[in-house]
């Protein structure tokens, strides 16, 4: 079974790499820059470049769909490279184009906060897509760079789906009908998602969860299914958020930015400003067999397992990445 | 009389200098960018160091109020410097202190789009002040940088001026009810501004008059006389948003900036895409007395004229650029 994590961003080591190999994951979407400019995502995407060569009988970067099969047969992990937010094309449209040759290939067009294309889901109004958004998801769309809206408001989401001609994503969230959080995500959102052909990566970050760090595997999965029946068994895959041994400053700067003279705590609260504690049933990438059982055990059938936990996300890139001519 | 211009953006060069002197005008609000970055808007005031330093028996630097007055005494023309867009504090509160220390005295808050701040009046959509734009107008008014909404929605406009403590400006606009152009600004808007103790520069930018370059200096001065009946005598002044010996290829660069792949035509159009023809009674700042002369014949009192050619303007930089302590 091939596995795909639509979205980690930790801090990267040779652990944690071995840990994504030994759990079978053969390819995960890695957050690239939350809040960087142009030239600072040129330094991340840098890095990157040493990691691959550093660690290259472990890892190996996605520049086509294809190449998730490719990572699977060499025994390796398949990195495919995303930004939370659209800071690294700045105000210029021509920034896409660039992005996209670089191996950027999905984009969220906010990071809570409204941004110049969108609005994020952190603000109190959303008044849609802007006039520089409207280019932007044309230019995405003609370049093949996926257009994420996991932390962007309802109708700017809503509007990107029916701007875009190609599919759009919701790379990490759930459900709200099930654990009502700002960053989840719509009965309408979610069903628009599955019409435009696009997908849900199902969360694991605490915050989106029912009962927190105490949700049960068994809860988890019964949200799967119930996502399933509303969106269809193509539409949904993993997303788990996992956010492996970063500092607190690291959440701290994920919430803040530069923006902010007084601490912003995002999902938390000044009382629970930390990283959330870990799920017991999915500490780090080598616990990816315990969402397989969950799945085998809550009923779905071998190929939906396969769908959801890697396929699905496959065939996604498949529709959404091909530049067109 | 001291006349001030508050609105400027010409192909600044000694002979433009020496017009402004001739004139009589003792200081020019110069905008000194509409899209650059924190880096480019370095080299912009770099570019302003030069000059200052060419054509000190010229120009010199307005740091406070009072600088007005000296260059007034020293025969000189004092700049102040402005910005028609927040892209100099790009997504970053601290910019917005260091920008002030740099001499920036004057912020507009978006340039026609939506910007991380607040909304452009050429956005379909209005959503008011972003959760950014909450903070950045607090740190405005902070270190003493005056609030622009010239090129800003209705929306944010209101917002703005309810949520800062200091008087909120529109340095180069007309009523809307007296020439209907997206640029100009509602009775409720105007009627805010000088609720807030701010003040409307009034603009001599064609696309902003009635009949446009045909407008007479007597339908001007009859705008005039309407808008002081409705903001009060103390809240108007000039700013004449002259752009002087600029090629097209800057106007389409305004509004277009990086955003744009399709020519974007602001105010214009495709049939009417250039610069427009300038006004026979205001062709450069060596007219300025044509506007008192105008002023007078429309039957204002010489203190009124005194106030509306200039003193306003250094009221409003009195009561707005001091830092607070």
């Amino acid at each position: 079974m091939l596995i795909v994590d639509g979205l980690q961003y930790s801090n990267w080591s040779r652990e944690i790499f071995e840990q994504m190999r030994e759990g079978g994951v053969n390819a995960v979407h890695a957050t690239l820059v939350y809040h960087e400019t142009t030239r600072d995502t040129l330094s991340r995407l840098g890095e990157w470049n040493r990691r691959f060569e550093t660690h290259r009988d472990l890892i190996m970067p996605v520049r086509e769909a294809a190449d998730i099969q490719r990572a699977q047969e060499a025994g390796k992990v398949g990195i495919f490279l995303g930004a939370q937010n659209c800071s690294p094309i700045e105000d210029d449209i021509d920034m896409v184009a660039i992005m996209r040759d670089l191996g950027l290939l999905i984009m969220q067009l906010t990071y809570n906060n409204q941004s110049l294309l969108a609005c994020g889901c952190y603000e109190a109004q959303d008044s849609g897509i802007t006039r520089f958004g409207r280019q932007v998801i044309k230019e995405m769309n003609r370049v093949g760079m996926v257009i994420d809206m996991s932390h962007s408001a309802e109708r700017s989401t809503l509007e990107a789906i029916e701007l875009s001609e190609r599919p759009v994503i919701i790379s990490h969230a759930n459900p709200a009908a099930w654990q009502p959080a700002k960053r989840n995500k719509s009965d309408k959102v979610l069903k628009a998602i599955a019409e435009c052909d696009g997908l849900l990566g199902f969360s694991a970050y605490p915050f989106h969860l029912k009962n927190g760090p105490d949700c049960t595997l068994e809860d988890y999965c019964d949200m799967i299914a119930a996502t399933a029946d509303l969106m269809g068994i193509e539409h949904i895959g993993i997303g788990t958020d996992l956010c492996q041994n970063q500092p607190v400053s690291i959440l701290e700067w994920m919430r803040n930015g530069r923006w902010s003279k007084e601490m912003d705590y995002g999902e938390g609260s000044k009382d629970n400003a930390g990283w959330p504690r870990p799920l017991p049933w999915l500490k780090d990438s080598r616990d990816f067999p315990n969402l397989v059982t969950g799945l085998r055990a809550r009923g779905f059938a071998e190929d939906e397992v396969a769908r959801i936990m890697g396929r699905n996300w496959v065939e996604l890139l498949e529709r959404t990445i091909t530049p067109q001519v």
